[in-house]
Parts: structure tokens; sequence; C-alpha cells
């Protein structure tokens, strides 16, 4: 079994700033955004957490090993350096999804995501200690997708390859396993898994070349944190690369039996 | 007619880096990744251009009144501070996605985006003015998305919703039109497009509503730069948002009519 | 008695790569080191340390409570995000100044700065643990620094006057004390120091006052880590700039009996 | 004769800023501080100016071929990406301390640095055209700053060294000739100056070298613009190194003599 944490970090009334007094230069708030996920990205990865971009506004993190105190140290850091604030829900659970969800009610409990009176949340529940096996990531890419698209198409309709790839894998493995899987640039998708078996990787990739045709490979990796699991599962991504497998586990409890 | 300079901007040889010697850690590429395209908009959007991160490791910008000395400095800056280059390729046309078709082409002759010997390739064509009503932006967003999504549900779910929202539009928009479309967080999408009338964005709400079953709402711009015609869609959607009109149309010559 | 944990932080073979193959723009490379500190201190703020960017390519941290694995995710990340990587030698001592010296000495055995075989050293000792009183720092600055000064002067006349203070101040501390003193901005010098009593830094204040006509006042603060110390010290500030003293100090073994 | 541009950047209100409601954790304001500088850097820098750190609250800037709307666009979009905003006042004048002197007091005419009310004042003149030889710049370093330093002493007492070095210098060109000097880092000051002839820097250089017994060599420059100047002066500090002399000269009126 599986045992995540969920971070949902979402910047409090976001959407009323970015117009007030009138729109804001778009280049800059893309500029603020990307740079506000690299330092969350930096501040949890150096704490072996994993954090997603999503929609900006609103980022998903697995934080198995970072506790309360360092959440807050993150939140009001971010107060200090930034123009807009912060508000941090954490949960737990087996399925990433549920964990969110709960994650996601300790902030919609104290108010709107645009109500101006409800900043700096800092909610939730931490795990006290990590376990081997807590996190499964399993990370994904398109086969060959510098030879097939990059190098053949304009970026633009490469996009869209990856894009209903994307699409088609985060709505399969959310509705079929309560997982959650985000674009992480390139052709790479990094889903967050409850304890899945092999087959439903093999199942999944199955899905997305029946669904819209692309061809994908996945290196399954198993840890006590998101950065445990997850460079588990690149090296198995680099045993797929070679040996032109489509699903490579490694670290996982099935795959040392 | 419109007129845009679209640039792709790609990163050399990122993929092999990405592994080499072995994989990197997810946060640092994350990091890293986040602050190569906030400062690449910060760069072109300080001269009213605008750029999306697309995959992160290909980047469209447009690039109307930015010249090839810019360029240059682009490429020359980054190269000075990070441990990968960049190319730039830069092309010229009425539809974005032809424009960005020989942009590509101008790296693709160079060689592959994973060719090692391919670096800092600076190619293509630059506009040498600017005109009033080059190019025209469209900026998309959910109706209400705070109330019916971000509000309740949990923001994976949401996100599916946006993403599929996205998706379609830009496919579609794609397809029926050479218009290049991009998310840029929260549910925002901002479309470069040819130039099309007001029944062409009815008709796009249309479609997204009918293919996904989200309900989206569009302001149109035109300027001499990115981000003029940008802003001007910026106060056609807030348009929108106080009339409770789904397509509104700043600056544009039908508007002015 | 005060127990210091001192990191010395050096870009490997820096000064040549700035002139390598020609010299690189002075803008990026004051972009790319000030970024480089940032990261830095943000880094180890976050675990209660302080960095000091010094002279940008040698920097000072007080890392107290930072273990070695810290220490190499910073050196290892720093690496995968920067053109440049750096070495990391740290060292205990109750003078600051014999921590730094024995930190730097680590770095010093393994060949020069500016030797290109010499990358990624990572060597020293740790504290495995942190005592309440164990560091001592002493926030300076100016009095009336902005009516006396900065609304006055040119902005160049003025950091004169701020730049013969810190001048005066940190070979005096340096050389009566073996404390480690640093301009932090603003009219801000903060002091590390060994266990120092009240009179020692009034007599710092009144050497400045004599040797450069700048009057001082200073916050002493005692904690387990950098930031507890330099928070209370900063407290003890705001006390000197309400009551008018010279010297005020917070925390210390002193100061509570 | 020179025409330089400086540019006076303050941070509005800064000081009570950053202990409201209570005193910022220092490791939040040092990463702030230096990211903005790096921001105006990279701003200045990528349209051939120069800026400098100086004392972070107030920055000092070249900015020959800036215009007023740049300067508009900067303040605009570090508003719209901080929780501080920044006043700019720019003048022109032959001596870099007269123009700084009329930049400074373009703000000070509204109000103190710490006024509450005085918020993003953009005021000034600025020059219409740049012509080749307006910016005279010189480069400084310390000869064989590793050798003697870096690698033999520890990293403070080699700063105290530089240290000594720098405040000699920029007091002495100050006084004598109404230049403004600015450590860069490393062992490396960068003086903006009027018109000088050779011997004025080989008497700065034995100034230092009977004052504070450092020596120092100089490569200077000229150009339209800092940055070519500034190149200029780097490449010059280069044959210093390759040839052992103390100053040389290039693109000089004198030197084309």
């Amino acid at each position: 079994m599986t045992t995540t944490q969920v971070t949902l970090v979402q910047i409090d009334n976001y959407g009323p700033w970015t117009v007030t007094p009138e729109p804001r230069r778009e280049m800059d708030l893309q500029t603020l955004q990307s740079r506000l996920f690299a330092d969350i990205a930096e501040f949890l990865g150096h704490r072996d957490g994993y954090a997603f971009f999503t929609r900006f506004d609103n980022m998903i993190a697995v934080t198995n090993g970072v506790d309360g105190d360092a959440h807050a140290t993150l939140q009001e850091s971010i107060g200090n350096r930034y123009p807009v604030t912060i508000s941090l829900g954490t949960a737990v659970s087996d399925r990433p999804v549920d964990a969110l969800e709960a994650a996601n009610r300790e902030l919609q409990h104290e108010g709107s995501a645009q109500d101006a009176g409800r900043t700096e949340v800092l909610a939730g529940e931490y795990l006290t200690e990590t376990a081997p096996t807590d996190v499964q990531i399993a990370h994904f890419d398109v086969v060959n997708a510098t030879g097939k698209y990059t190098d053949r198409l304009n970026e633009f309709d490469t996009f869209i390859n990856i894009e209903q790839a994307y699409a088609s894998l985060m709505r399969y493995l959310r509705e079929a396993h309560g997982a959650l899987s985000f674009f992480v640039g390139g052709d790479n998708i990094i889903a967050v898994c409850p304890d899945l078996p092999e087959s439903a990787f093999t199942e999944a990739v199955d899905h997305v070349g029946g669904d819209v045709d692309v061809e994908l490979q996945v290196g399954v990796g198993r840890g006590a944190t998101a950065h445990e699991a997850g460079f588990a599962a690149k090296h198995a991504l680099e045993d797929c690369r070679h040996d032109g497998t489509s699903v490579e586990m490694i670290g996982t409890p099935a795959a040392s039996d």
C-alpha cells in the first residue's frame, strides 16, 4: 500500500489581483508565476518532495517527509518576497486523489480562493515518519519523440500530439486509479500513483495508444519520498529506452519478488 | 490581414543532457526550466513580445518588434548564465502556424534537436517595422471558474476540466484557422490568431462547449505587437466579465467600423 | 562560549571562466552571481543559516544546524542549474575566524581556486547538534542614516560613508575578536561573533565613531542558529531605535543575568 | 569629453518595510534584494547599460542609450512582481558624480526615501542619442589575487584586503575626478569616469598601492554605452594580464592618437 502526503499550494485571491486596478502585463504575470513555481520546486525538491506547476495559481505537491514547520517556512518566505501570498493545505491518504481532496477541503473550508480575507491558510496533517515504499511514481515519455515529432513537425503540431497524450493519460489514471498525472515538459509525464501492479501501467500505455495514437513507455519506481520513487522511475525509464520495453519497474514490492 | 513574427526557442540537445551522466533530480530540472522560461518571458515581454512555455524545452514566442540583434543578445545571455544553450529560429507570415512552420524549419535544416554539434543556431528573418494591426490576440477564460470548479472540486479534477477545454480549443483553432493557443495558467488561454472575425470566436466558444462542456468567454484585441494586442484582449475580456457576454473585440479593424 | 559552524562556498575556477573564450558581458556575470547568491541564501536561510555574498565568487555562511547531506544537496543542485560548480568547506570553532580558517584550508589543500581539475570539493566537519547559545550575532546600523545621508547627499557620497564605516568595523572586529562582519545592504552590517560582552560592542561603536566619524548602534542576539541569534539581534536593534541606546543585547547569557 | 547618463534606482520606503510588522527574516531580505538587483542588471545589461548593487536599497546605473519608456517599463515590471516598488531618477552630465547628484535630487525633491506616500517616482532627463566615446569605463583588478590572497589566506582576510583597496580607490577617484567606482565581485572594481588620461589611472593605481599596499592593474575603454566602454576595458585588462602592464587603454580618443 502507498501512503502519499499531498500539499495544495494556492495563491491567495490571485485572479482579482491580476486585473487590479487594471489588467497587468501578461509577461510580468508569466515571469512571476514561473519564478514562484521555481522557488517552490526548489524548496520542496531539496527536501525530496515534488511540486508540479499544474495551473500555476494552484500547484500540487507530493510532500512525504516535509513537516509542518517546513511548510510554515515556505509560506512565510514567499510572503516576504512576492507581491502575493500562498495558502497551503496538506493531507495524507493511500490514494493520491483522496489526499488531494482532503488537502483541498482544508482550504475550501476557510473560504473561497478569491476571498480577499482568506490569506495564508496553513492547515492539514503531516506524516510523522516515512516508510521505504510509501510513494509510487511512474515516469512516462513518448517513444522516439524527437525523431517522430520534434525534428519533423512544427513545434505546435508536436505539442498537440503530446497534449492529447497527456489529456488522455491524466483522465484515464485519475478515473481508473485515483492517480495524479502531470506534464513536466518535453514529452514527459509524471504520475503519482497508489499501489499499482505492472499490468495497470501496460493498460495505461495501451489506453493512450488506442485513444490518441501516441506510443508511450513508462518507468515505475517506489521510495520513501517523491524524489526516491521518482529517481527509481527515471532509472527504470532509462531501461525502457535501452531495452525497447514499454514498462519497467524498480524498487517496488512486486519488482523485488 | 495580420503579420505575425514567430520565434521558436529550442534548448539545444536538452533530452540527453537531462540524463547525462545519469538522470538529474527532477526538481532541479523543473527549477531550471521554469527560470529559463521566466527569463525569456521577461526579456521578450519588456520588448512587447509574448513567450509561451509550451513544452519548456521548446518554447514559442510572438516577437513582432523584436529585431535580430535582440535575439542575439538573448541567446548570448542565456548561454552565459545557464548550463544549456538555446537555438532561435524566427519567421514571418500572415498565419501564425505558417510563421512557426518556417521558423521551425530554420532549426530543423541545421540538424536534430538532439544533435550535440548543432548549438546556438540563430536563423530566420525579422520584420523591419511594425504596423498597428499586425497582431491579433484572443484571451479566453472559463466563465465563473472559481465558483464552478476551484471552490468546489479538488484541484486535479478542476485541472482536468481546464485541460480538456484547452486540448479541445488548441486543436480546433489550429485546424480551423492556423491559430496557436497556449494555456497560461489559472483558467486562461491565449490564442495568437490570423485575421478572424467575431463569428470565428463565437464558433470556437461553441465548439468547446459542445465538445467538452466547458463554457468559455473571450476578449479579442489587435495591435502592433503581442503586448498591444494582448492588452486590448484583456480589456475586452474584462468587458465580457462585466457584461456577461461571450465575445468582445477591441482595437480590431472590424471593431472600429 | 560560542560554537560557530562556518562554510566557505567557492565557485570553481570562476575567474578563468569569466574570460573564456573572451570576456563575458559584465551584466550577465552580475546577474549570474547575484542569482547564485540568492539561491544559496534561500537554501541556507530556510534551514536557519545565514549566507553572505562577500566577494560573490567566494561566499561565507554560518551553518549551525545544517548537516553534510544538506551541503551535498546544495552542491548538486547548483551544479545542475548553473554553468559553474561550487566547492564547500565547512568547519567548527568557538571563534568564527578560526572556523573559517579551517574551512578554507579544506579547499586549499585540494588545490587552487583556479585549478580546473579541482571541482565540487565537499569537505569538512559538521556539528551533530545545536545548543541554545552557540551563535552570537550583532546587527549594526547607522543612526538616522536616511536623515543624515540618503535624503541629503548623493547616493555615492552616502555610500562612501557607509563603506568607510564598514571597512573600519570589519577590520576592528576581525583583529580584536576574530569576528566576521558583513555589509548586507542599506546601512546594515551583520557581525558573527565569538562570546563577547556588552563592553566589546560599545568599544566597537566608539572605534568606528572615532575612526571615520559615523555613528553606529547595535543589537546583539544569541541563539542555536544564525537565524535565531540574528532575529534576536534585529529585535534588540529595534530597541536601540526606539530607546535611543547604542547597544542592546537579547537572549545572551549575560543578558539573562 | 564624456557624457554619462546615470540612473538612481531607489526601493521606496524599504527600511520601514523590512521591520513591519516585525523584522523579516534576514535571508528572505537577502534573497529579495539580490534577485531584484539581478533583474535590473539583466534588464539594463540587455540594453547595454550597467547596474551596480551599491547598497541594494539604492542602486546606481549607467544608462546611456536607455530611454524614458524603457525606464517606465522597468518600473512597472518590478511593481508587478515584487512586494516593493522602485523610484527612478535619471540625469546627464560630463562628470558621473554630477549626473548622479542631479538624478538624486529628482527623487529627493519628491520626498524622503522613507516617505510612505512617495512611491514610483519616475523623473529626470534622458539622452536622445548616443555618441561613440560618451562613456569611459575603467576595469581594475588585483594583480595575482588568487596566488597572493585567495589560495593563501582565509577568505575573510582576503576580503579585508580587497575591501581596503576598494575603499581607498572609490574615495580617491570620487574626490580627484568625480568618478564612481563599484566593487563587482572577486577582485574587480569598475569605475565610471569622466574623460581621464592614462596618467590619471597610473596615479590611482599608485595611490592605492601607497595607501593600503594592494597592487592594482586597470584596463580602460571608451564607447557609446556602458557595455561598449566596459567591454573594451575588459579587453584592455586582459592585455595587462598578458603583458604585465599596469594600465592599458582601448578605444579611447587618446589611445587612437
